[in-house]
């Protein structure tokens, strides 16, 4: 597959979406993310779709696509999600052409969003456009589509709009999303787990100002110090969380399960390879498919307090925040294991400071589908079509923590197909997506449509 | 003492010299320190010091001047230290008044560097000037004046120069500085000891991108909870410094010392009004005396990693970085306490995790003069004329490394007396200086001038 097998209409529209800065996290973006869902419904107009932008209440939240086509009597509902938000582009200077100007380099579309989930979704949509245009009458399913802009930041307003206003409207058969990987070489790969996700910020609070380490050293408490400890606290030596209660009602998966997980996972040497250090996080003593699929983990994505400009400052900050995030399992409520947490730190807290947590996003839990159900059967002949090999299936540790609250809301049993590859570098600088990539998840569409 | 005993030409004067935006550790203000140090060499001049700017070689650092006034034959020679750079003014959205640009608010000048150490040492040499005005003939000492650009962020120059090309002309009997704190209710006080200081900063590298913490997480090593980890194994959870062989040679004070130094300390209370916390940083079931004044320190002034801006990000980050100073006490040499945390980080670092170290400034050790010397005798019958409470003697938990390298470089007895009060906040947004300071240091100067 080479550039010029995306037709040219494709490739613009691929492009205009891309080109909205819809960083969901990023208030300062919220015209940009409006912009691009306006966009968006416009686009579903013209498949005849009826569509509407809503807003949570009393939320700055981008606003949510809802977009329904009507379907032939008698035929079944399929609920399609995406997220037209990403991730932030920082650190901006790591990339090598501008974040938000899609670039062909070789047979890959650079851009941040290009793959998470714009790219992905897109293609998507596209094979759908390809289905309606030779779908026969009276078996064209009702098809619902569901985009929101806060994915990258805990999808809070469509999380709360599908347990309340949107939810009737969400009934389903299927729930189908496009925002996973394939497996190693592009074989596909039906995603059978997801974890789920949820964090917060923690903040300390000691003196009333920076102070001289001289003057106030080893009397002042040091918040630098202070959330350095606290953030320790989390794990054990050996990389185990630490916190009480964390993992209990962890459900371990079957055998069957692992052996099919182990039986796919990239080897220690393919992570060594793609991050360039040993894989070497989480619990001593677990295999890599348990710590990534299987277990849970407390992620620190950022801990900052004090000096961090050239030279030295000699000073003792006053305050200190940690940004964590959880993925959970099956088994785990993201309450209660929020509340374990928050105990934990409460009675961590070092000597001298003021504990604060802040922005807790309860996300959802993780979830594992059984393998042995009729769609999984219906989408693995479908996937052997397009690849012999057939598919892989997959318990990803990474979340759609929404797709939880949609699978719940709507009735649907999910199918969750995606077409990433690691050299995507999703949430990285170079985020790109190839145009095989794009093609397949085109593909995936109309054929599975088809199928249902 | 109000606004109005400070006459036109000094206030003019002192402004001119505040307004220099002389940030040593910042490579981006060398410009404005240079300036800074013309315009003291010129405002010498007028007092007949032959001044020269003098650079470090190999290094970018603000100019030391040195200037040199001789005496009568047979005078003794006094050599004057001072420090015409300042702290950084971040977070600058905390001040009230710009930084760089002096304003009078009752009777305090508020401004960046009004008292540490340009207020300071600029109410010494209008002092100096007074003496000078009046002194007999055949008794004028010699004067020696040194002050240098780059104190807040370590003395390299001054210090290498110091123990080199400079070191021959620095001979002296009696070593002045002023740079230092009065006791409470701005009684007199006498530095009978000083800590010492060396920093650095440590790196810690990870994986060779921000990766994704739900496709990584507990796979790839998080640099965040590294180094965070890394930092925390400094101290005990009582907060005694755990890296081994860091306290070896540690000399205790004497009982006459530590009786001296808690007579005039101020009380735990006092701390906590002014610091708004209670100052329980350093060793459990140590007195306040003891961790400020005798024993040394490490403290973590800045510790940065990963995401830090609104909302959330889940990612996990490559690198991370802390900025780590040390304050040092009688009996540990810098280089060998440096070498014991040196082992300390490399013993300590987690998994997956490349350390670095960068940017390590040896700084001094600390050190106690005899509280029986003629010299403070004589200080202590000027301070006695000055306060009929006469002085106090004070350990000092702060640093002027490059006080213990001219001690050694000169040969003269140090003679540590100055005016702050914690109320001036240095280091700190928002730094100022009273006029009933500025003349007690004018005051000061001419006085041990006319009887030394």
């Amino acid at each position: 597959m080479s550039k010029s097998d995306m037709d040219e209409n494709t490739q613009k529209e691929y492009f205009e979406l891309l080109k909205f800065e819809s960083v969901g996290a990023d208030p300062a973006k919220l015209k940009d993310c409006t912009a691009c869902a306006m966009w968006l419904k416009d686009w579903l107009k013209k498949l005849d779709f009826a569509g509407e932008l809503i807003l949570a209440k009393g939320s700055f939240a981008p606003p949510v696509l809802f977009a329904q086509r009507p379907g032939d009597e008698g035929a079944s509902t399929i609920l399609f999600y995406g997220h037209y938000d990403v991730q932030p582009a920082d650190p901006i200077e790591s990339w090598k052409t501008p974040p938000f100007e899609p670039t062909i380099i070789g047979d890959r579309i650079y851009c941040r969003g290009s793959q998470d989930d714009k790219g992905q979704f897109f293609a998507f949509l596209q094979g759908l456009a390809d289905y309606l245009e030779t779908a026969p009458e009276g078996k064209r399913p009702t098809i619902k589509i569901v985009l929101e802009g806060q994915e990258e930041s805990g999808s809070e307003a469509l999380m709360k709009l599908a347990q309340t206003d949107l939810r009737k409207s969400l009934a389903a058969d299927v729930l189908l999303v496009c925002d996973t990987s394939a497996a190693a070489g592009l074989r596909p790969a039906i995603v059978a787990g997801l974890r789920g996700v949820s964090h917060f910020t923690v903040k300390l609070f000691g003196a009333n100002r920076d102070l001289h380490s001289g003057e106030y050293g080893a009397i002042a408490p040091n918040a630098a110090q202070a959330i350095a400890e606290l953030v320790a606290s989390l794990h054990t030596p050996s990389g185990a969380i630490a916190v009480a209660g964390f993992m209990d009602g962890v459900e371990m998966p079957s055998e069957e399960e692992k052996a099919e997980a182990e039986k796919n996972a990239p080897s220690a040497e393919d992570y060594e390879k793609d991050i360039g250090c040993a894989p070497v996080g989480g619990e001593e003593g677990k295999s890599i498919v348990e710590r990534n699929s299987f277990l849970p983990t407390i992620e620190v994505n950022g801990i900052h307090s004090g000096y961090g400009g050239p030279g030295a400052k000699t000073v003792i900050a006053p305050e200190a925040f940690a940004k964590i995030s959880m993925r959970l399992v099956p088994g785990q409520n993201p309450r209660r294991v929020f509340e374990a947490v928050k105990a934990h730190l409460e009675a961590n807290t070092p000597r001298g400071m003021r504990l604060e947590i802040e922005d807790w996003n309860p996300g959802a839990g993780g979830f594992r589908l059984p393998l042995a159900s009729p769609l999984f059967r219906l989408a693995s002949e479908v996937l052997k079509e397009m690849d012999p090999r057939g598919p892989v299936f997959h318990w990803d540790g990474a979340s759609i923590p929404v797709v939880s609250i949609l699978k719940e809301a709507s009735g649907a049993a999910p199918l969750i197909v995606g077409w990433g590859q690691p050299e995507d570098r999703i949430h990285s600088p170079n985020e790109s997506y190839s145009f095989a990539q794009f093609a397949l998840a085109r593909d995936w569409a109309r054929r599975i449509l088809e199928a249902l």
